[in-house]
């Protein structure tokens, strides 16, 4: 027996964001755009966010006058007296406070473990509304609560980020999934770097003219250095046709930008290459002056960076360049320390002295003094040595000193999975 | 003739952001964050903050529902269809749109000015509201508009962040103190490290307890490794008699905690350091295994660090910590590279080596695999070396592998500063 396609109907949520450190602005409110990404990946849509301070009559009315499906509150959770969620909540649903004894005891474990006696506004956070479902907090000390009402669900959860993001992932998105059954949505997330966003539109204009026709859609999600590209479509009743449809167009983009898609998903460009180090036993290191450490801060942001990360200098004074790196005065003098001889000397240099397969040296001018005529602030010179010999490139980065740094340590990491890729 | 003193009334605003991406989280709502603390530093108080998508009967009910006496709004002003806001505040104020000339011919210019013909859709962007205000815009072409309503103000305006940041500078904040004349705030932001919120809470409960009777409010705003606490009152019609109660209790506060304060304002840790070191002339290198690079990151963000700031090696494996900076062998099979001799060998190495006043070492467990019973994940010794020997310090840090190298970075620098004081 066949049944005929049902169209689901729509789910929809609203956001509370709870604190008034998010209502002045000394607290960027970054919960509330990461909880509407992660719902539209489960195909609920965010209708409504508001921001309210941490008031007894302000959250009330907030919650009397939500009417999505799901209500997802953060903040206010914490041990301190300013701190009003609980009770509020407690308030609505018309229910009180109840100590949960073995949330109480994993507390003071949490405390014991790094040698502290918790204090009683510690355990007071065992100290739960008795007619919600508490959803664990395996990060820190402050639940989650997860309330029904009338076909409706409101969960409260607390605003530092981690903590929340672990709670949704854990818990909550599957328990939103399993109460709501949304219709599925079909995604696929392709990472790009080398070409900002309007440009990359252009290069794949016709290609997104032709997504329409499968019912695809596109968004373009730019960040310091990378675009990426997110293809979405409703499964409906046939999720893998739908995947199907994606994966044609997705294989076809592949085709198209070969040069810029570097992952994707969630990966990050430091692990794509470090991911490609560990396959071939291969080992980097690193020669930083303009960016300081960040790219060796990125490389081993990666858990297990050590198989294929032997260390690196900073070598922000010219004599350490000299020193430790072993670049003559003189080359210093003729060229400056932003050029091409300079970090490729730096590149042998470093992968010469810790004696590994790959490295890369960086030198520029991160501002937002130091610029000149020939050399303005945002020039990097980028160098990446390895088996074959080294090569260097120019870039050029116009913006402030943080996005100096961040765009040319993502443009080294690229340079060297090029060469990865070329060597292999 | 002498005034009775008057408390004015509180101004309130509430923000709209109008825009589908900052629901899905294509975009992070820094406007809102901005606008905030703008309008706490002229007496306004921001009580509530929506978010929501470009659709008309959303846009009417939020502005029929707002109740503030400032209604600011952002985003939906481009020049495409998705863009409703400026014929939905039409519908709204029951006005209509009227070609405003001199605008037109400001748009022509700059498109001229760019070498491109305007389309219709960028002229008609001259269409505004019979019954605004027109408030210019003098980074692009989406004008801003200004409604007064019953005592109250509704004003519209894009959301790109420099367009809307131009316009709140120079034309809405200076009118909106003209319209409201609110009383204004005294606050002051004193920044603290190394005691979580609830110790610190329970160190200074008493003098917290005390600001009340000097109508002071807290607030304690946390981040990882920092507290902030911010005091602030209304000044009423003495801003010097409210600048000096603050003044008083902030130095009761300084003489309870002198340990934990490093800053005030928007100030960073590693600003203060660097501010020490180069008022004496001194020089500061680093040694960094678990932190891989992040302390310098952090050392080489301030602009002009490369004035104290010589370099650094990342000693991520035993044969850099050995041959760059001179550890013993024997030292590092003895007690591992997460021990006091270690972290205290590679400190004074690295100081010797780069030839600086003072240095830092970090040497840990960030995880999450590599802890053991004895030196689980989080465990972190560090060692600071400066012209009267070296120290060091074991921390336990349990959490992420960001969370540690955070946490650690921040500990280390504040390591620093504690021994840099001592030794003046």
């Amino acid at each position: 027996m066949t049944r005929a396609p049902q169209v689901k109907r729509e789910i929809t949520a609203e956001l509370i964001s709870i604190g008034d450190e998010l209502l002045i602005g000394q607290t960027i409110n970054t919960n509330a755009g990461w909880i509407g990404e992660q719902l539209a990946l489960i195909g609920v849509r965010v209708v409504l966010v508001r921001v309210i301070g941490d008031d007894r009559e302000t959250i009330l009315r907030a919650l009397a006058t939500a009417q999505a499906d799901a209500v997802l509150i953060t903040g206010g959770l914490g041990p301190t007296k300013d701190d009003i969620t609980k009770h509020t909540l407690c308030e609505f649903f018309g229910t009180r406070l109840k100590r949960h004894t073995d949330i109480e005891e994993r507390i003071a474990a949490f405390f014991n473990s790094i040698g502290r006696e918790p204090l009683e506004v510690n355990l007071a956070q065992a100290d739960l509304p008795e007619s919600c479902t508490v959803v664990p907090n395996d990060r820190g000390t402050a639940s989650g609560m997860w309330f029904n009402r009338e076909g409706r669900v409101f969960v409260s959860m607390p605003g530092v980020p981690y903590e929340m993001k672990s709670m949704m992932e854990k818990h909550v998105l599957p328990e939103l999934r399993r109460a709501f059954d949304p219709p599925a949505i079909v995604h696929r997330t392709i990472l790009t770097t080398g070409l900002g966003e309007s440009h990359l539109a252009e290069r794949i204009a016709a290609w997104e003219d032709s997504l329409a026709a499968d019912a695809i859609k596109l968004a373009y999600l730019p960040s310091p250095g990378l675009v990426k590209l997110r293809l979405s479509t409703y499964a409906n009743n046939d999720p893998e046709g739908a995947r199907d449809r994606v994966a044609r167009k997705a294989e076809a983009l592949y085709g198209l930008i070969p040069d810029l898609i570097f992952g994707e998903g969630e990966e990050r460009l430091e692990q794509v290459v470090g991911r490609m180090l560990k396959a071939r036993g291969q080992t980097l290191s690193l020669a930083e002056s303009c960016t300081g450490g960040y790219v060796s801060h990125l490389v081993t942001g990666v858990p297990g960076s050590s198989a294929y990360f032997i260390g690196g200098v900073v070598s922000y004074a010219n004599a350490v360049k000299m020193e430790e790196l072993g670049i003559p005065s003189d080359m210093l003098e003729l060229n400056g320390a932003v050029s091409q001889p300079v970090v490729e000397s730096m590149a042998l240099g470093v992968r010469n002295a810790l004696k590994t397969d790959w490295s890369i040296a960086l030198s520029g001018v991160a501002g937002p003094d130091g610029g000149t005529e020939e050399k303005p602030v945002g020039t990097v010179w980028i160098a990446v040595a390895g088996p074959a010999g080294v090569a260097a490139v120019k870039v050029y980065f116009p913006g402030s000193r943080d996005l100096v740094i961040k765009r040319s340590a993502l443009a080294a990491l690229n340079m060297l999975r090029k060469s990865l890729i070329m060597s292999s």
